[in-house]
């Protein structure tokens, strides 16, 4: 099904949860990787700051991306996080009937409003695991957005499912920000070129701890990218992100952010055995994600136990196709994970479930 | 007199001339202060690296602009760089009939053309001082966008003149990227709230050396600031450059600008007393920035003799109402002027004059 109505706040995201509140609280709300940036990386951003003066270079770091994914630099567009390459989208090209796969991150839905846009909904379903059925998909849609892996479901569809979605005159974007943390990304669409109008949208964000330095990249036909740039501003990306992004892309960086994502598999099989503990929670099966999305009895009242226990989770009445009974919760190490496995039993007494 | 016409390469800026020079070449191409960042806000700046897991929050720096002008934060909007700004400009706003003011910076004319506009020009003439008349802007526009003091002219048009061209329903666009190379800014119209329509873009990268870093911001009424929020990409300033935007706003930084500024008069005088002494050279009076321009006879060739002796300046030629024997000249410290006179001479020479 799909609808236009919205009773939900798009612009509302993770980092406002936990903006408000004080520093002792436990943040699993916002899905960044904890302890970073790698001090190494640190240091490689710090280097970079001795060339401010000079305009940002944005051709070594494209080259990079390009490597990395075995296309062509004519492929990439660096952007100012995925955030930017949202608005492009929404604003540079000849769309006419864009539809946002939900529940998703709200922000690719907002920037195509804020554009003009009239959007339409494709709203997946619990009782279908929150899977696509790519028939469900409206001929007419010339803009399909789909998350893989899926923020804030965890889902990871097929990549052969998303492939299928191509049409001559559509195009085909999806928000991979989570991808690297999917042991060998193994349903990613990054570096095909099989596939007629495919968008790539990737974020160095989640893996590398740089939400403050706004960086990310479009993998896109050519002709795409041309027009995407047309509409960037001169230097979009700072010189301490272009870095960011070209040294990321070393196979060392690869290969961390390879055992951060089997760490994270660990951790999260973790996270799901204690949450199936509770009557009161029903996680979404599949999760492949760096977070976990649960539908707890009464969750609205237990966000909010959970927050005076000191930890913050991300509410997911903000997300169409979701309610306030839903709430996401980030992948952590073992010994925060137990700590909110206890806080959230203790809520979930607390509030009388 | 104003024209469609377009021989000149809108998107040429000064950093692609120093972009593919030798590592030894002095650059008077771009007019970033040299030394810069300095080392107290390189350390700010590095600090803020150890935050950089979490989005940015954008808040501080805009209460430190807003307090910094006298304005309310709604009269305010930080941006990733004057150059969102102009894109912002072009893209969000009701604007049918925008006129630029040439010869100026052409990335805001180019942001308009790609954004669809029909751009008209008023091209203000050196017997005139390249001062403006502000008889001669046609009622008709409802956007007019002047630099002030203007690059590449180094003009500085009276604040009155520029606020003389407020009318209801048009918007004047100042650019102040170089006022705060002016002693104490006499002319800027930053904090002034009885000009009706009126946006001033302010820099933060030709003091500050921060041209890497992508900060800059916007003071305009409050719903024109709100519109150009709205188009802006989520978290469209990166946390190091909102500290550096927060940091520059203190007095001991605004101090610091100050005293950078007079010593660019300093040195002005002293490369404006050498450029006289060249019969071949005649430079626009009255400059008022961190630059001059001159007109070089057989100003292309010169360029090109300074290249091989080792100096960068910027060609005049991508400029609308200027042509190739214009030069621009940053303003550089006396060992440095006096290196480039005497380059400057031996060029002349060489190349016949």
């Amino acid at each position: 099904m799909y609808t236009h109505a919205d009773p939900h706040d798009l612009r509302h995201h993770g980092d406002a949860e936990v903006r408000d509140i004080a520093a002792h609280m436990t943040d699993l709300a916002v899905n960044v990787r904890t302890d970073t940036p790698p001090e190494w990386l640190r240091e490689r951003i710090a280097a970079s700051l001795m060339t401010l003066a000079a305009y940002p270079d944005g051709r070594s770091a494209r080259a990079a991306v390009a490597a990395r994914h075995g296309l062509p630099v004519e492929r990439v567009l660096l952007t100012s996080g995925a955030a930017e390459a949202f608005v492009l989208l929404a604003r540079a090209l000849k769309v006419r009937h864009p539809l946002v796969v939900h529940p998703q991150f709200t922000e690719p839905e907002a920037a195509l409003r804020d554009a003009g846009h009239t959007v339409r909904r494709l709203v997946l379903r619990e009782e279908d695991g929150f899977r696509l059925d790519p028939s469900a998909v409206p001929e007419s849609a010339d803009l399909v957005m789909i998350g893989n892996p899926t923020n804030p479901t965890s889902v990871l569809h097929p990549a052969a499912d998303i492939a299928s979605l191509a049409r001559p005159g559509r195009l085909v974007v999806v928000d991979e920000a989570f991808m690297d943390a999917v042991p060998e990304e193994y349903e990613t669409l990054a570096g095909r070129t099989d596939v007629p109008g495919l968008v790539v949208l990737r974020s160095l964000t989640k893996t590398w701890g740089l939400a403050g330095l706004r960086v990310g990249y479009v993998l896109a036909p050519a002709e795409v990218i041309a027009e995407l740039e047309r509409a960037q501003p001169l230097w979009p990306v700072s010189t301490p992100a272009l870095i960011a992004a070209e040294v990321c892309m070393s196979p060392a960086a690869l290969k961390e952010a390879e055992q951060a994502a089997g760490l994270i598999a660990v951790e999260r099989a973790h996270l799901l055995a204690g949450l199936a503990e509770f009557d009161e929670v029903r996680v979404v099966a599949n999760a492949e994600a760096s977070f976990v999305l649960a539908h707890v009895r009464r969750g609205a009242e237990v966000r909010e136990r959970l927050r005076s226990l000191g930890f913050a989770v991300r509410r997911g009445d903000t997300f169409p196709g979701l309610g306030p009974s839903w709430l996401r919760i980030a992948v952590r190490d073992r010994v925060t994970t137990n700590r909110f496995l206890q806080a959230l039993d203790q809520s979930l007494t607390m509030v009388g479930c």
